[in-house]
């Protein structure tokens, strides 16, 4: 592993932008205009963190990754409270990543007020999948990326944001606030990173017992299957899968369904179907929900 | 009156960009940041918008005014439809105060995808009083507020947007707004413009008869009158204040209350209170909604 600096960590909105502004200044870019990348996190990172990090450093000249767990988007006080922190590793993490700064606030900083009395929405798009079995939790995750999107952006650079493929719901649901208020950044997914046994990535892996987490593949299986028959033009029998899903040792279907990638509304996916459509799946394993996608069509 | 350039006519976001930042650009400030003011609006001007742009003017070395009706803020259809659009009359107005840029965009391109999925959500602020005569009205009005400051929104220069005091809920929506969404554009609140008579300026004047113009003057009138008692230290007496607006010919109340200027909470305000309070108030005259609000303290 390559020797990094350790990432500046700043703490409130002054420091974020003094750091941001100095090293944009350094960075020697001809007549290109410099970028800054922004790398929005909630710590407990993990190897689809440092992807997005990674995917940031080969593409901006400035890269500021935040570390905030939102209380506004934990429905459950239970898991918020569990949520891992871990900031020490987190740290080092993002130095390996080439983060050059971190921004970890406090909730006063965040919120100095309390809760904000103004919030985002997510309208119909938050109130599905996800948003369906966690009310609220995407208005609080959608504030949350307003006000760092807003708190890191650069004067005079171009600006982009990296969020992860994993959260497809959430990827869409700022894909789609950036428009609707004309925030002026970038929005780039990353794809999802898999352990070698095809399990996604997640903060909430490290709490799985070994028997859960052999229970959890059948996510990624059935979901890799989906994608197989489509690729080969073949019809999709959702209901199988859902089955498959239910019958797998101490997991609970939530839901398993094909949607647009853009607006989640449930498609019918025609095995000649030319749409992009995501296969979306959740589960409670044990005491840990998970979430998986697959692209049915693309790059997976 | 001082003969002055019609200002520049712009329609997309596009076009808005390049001519501030051309003006930017021209502006000698020395070493001081240049400053751009945005004055938001819907039309229909008249002096209380002009004191708007005015105060812009003095204040910032280049002013741009958007003229939008927001078809998000209007719960009724028939509203909507008969508000006043006077393009030309408005340009005249915005040219003599000084204005250097109008953007009037049309509704695609302000809403390219139809209307907004995510919005900005004004919460328990926005239930009360005038949110609670105007359901979603509030949401409707930050979420374009939030789009327009986005839009506006100069790379290096300050950035500042003035609002009339005379929509005080409004005023202290978006003052929230900007800070629990963390845009980064000053607030600046302008005083509420009267005619002679004491009718605080609103665009739907023009809708009022001879007659029920009479009768809108105790809102003006029962409000200075309670202003003058709190500046004397005297009780207020709210419920007499309501039977007199109550009671004029062709009035209907909707409602009369001392509020906290910036939560807007009801506050009960006592002869010797030392707290900002705002007296407001809104009532149906013939077909024409009217609000109004003074201060209990400090400048009118």
């Amino acid at each position: 592993m390559p020797t990094q600096a350790t990432p500046l960590l700043v703490s409130t909105a002054g420091e974020l932008r003094e750091a941001t502004s100095a090293l944009l200044e350094d960075v020697g870019t001809g007549d290109r205009r410099a970028s800054l990348g922004l790398v929005p996190t909630m710590g407990g990172l993990h190897a689809g963190h440092a992807a997005l990090a990674g995917t940031a450093r080969r593409t901006d000249d400035v890269v500021v990754a935040s570390i905030f767990v939102n209380p506004l988007q934990f429905g459950d006080r239970a898991d918020l409270e569990r949520y891992p922190r871990t900031l020490d590793a987190d740290l080092r993490l993002l130095g390996e990543s080439g983060v050059d700064v971190v921004f970890a606030p406090t909730l006063e900083e965040m919120y100095p007020g309390g809760e904000p009395l103004v919030r985002v929405s997510a309208g119909t798009v938050g109130e599905v999948l996800e948003g369906a079995a966690r009310p609220g939790h995407f208005d609080g995750m959608l504030t949350v990326v307003a006000k760092l999107l807003n708190l890191a952006r650069p004067t005079t650079a171009d600006y982009r944001a990296y969020f992860g493929q994993k959260d497809a719901q959430q990827l869409a649901l700022i894909r789609r606030m950036v428009l609707d208020l004309n925030i002026p950044a970038g929005i780039e997914g990353v794809p999802i990173v898999r352990d070698t046994d095809g399990l996604a990535l997640s903060s909430r892996n490290r709490f799985l017992s070994v028997a859960e987490r052999r229970a959890a593949l059948v996510l990624p299986r059935v979901l890799q299957e989906l994608r197989e028959r489509s690729l080969d033009g073949l019809p999709l029998d959702l209901a199988a899968g859902r089955a498959r899903i239910g019958a797998a040792d101490g997991v609970e279907l939530d839901y398993l369904d094909v949607v647009d990638p853009l607006s989640f509304d449930a498609v019918v996916h025609a095995a000649d179907a030319t749409a992009p459509a995501l296969a979306v799946a959740a589960a409670r394993v044990g005491a840990v929900r998970l979430i998986d996608n697959i692209a049915l069509s693309g790059p997976a």
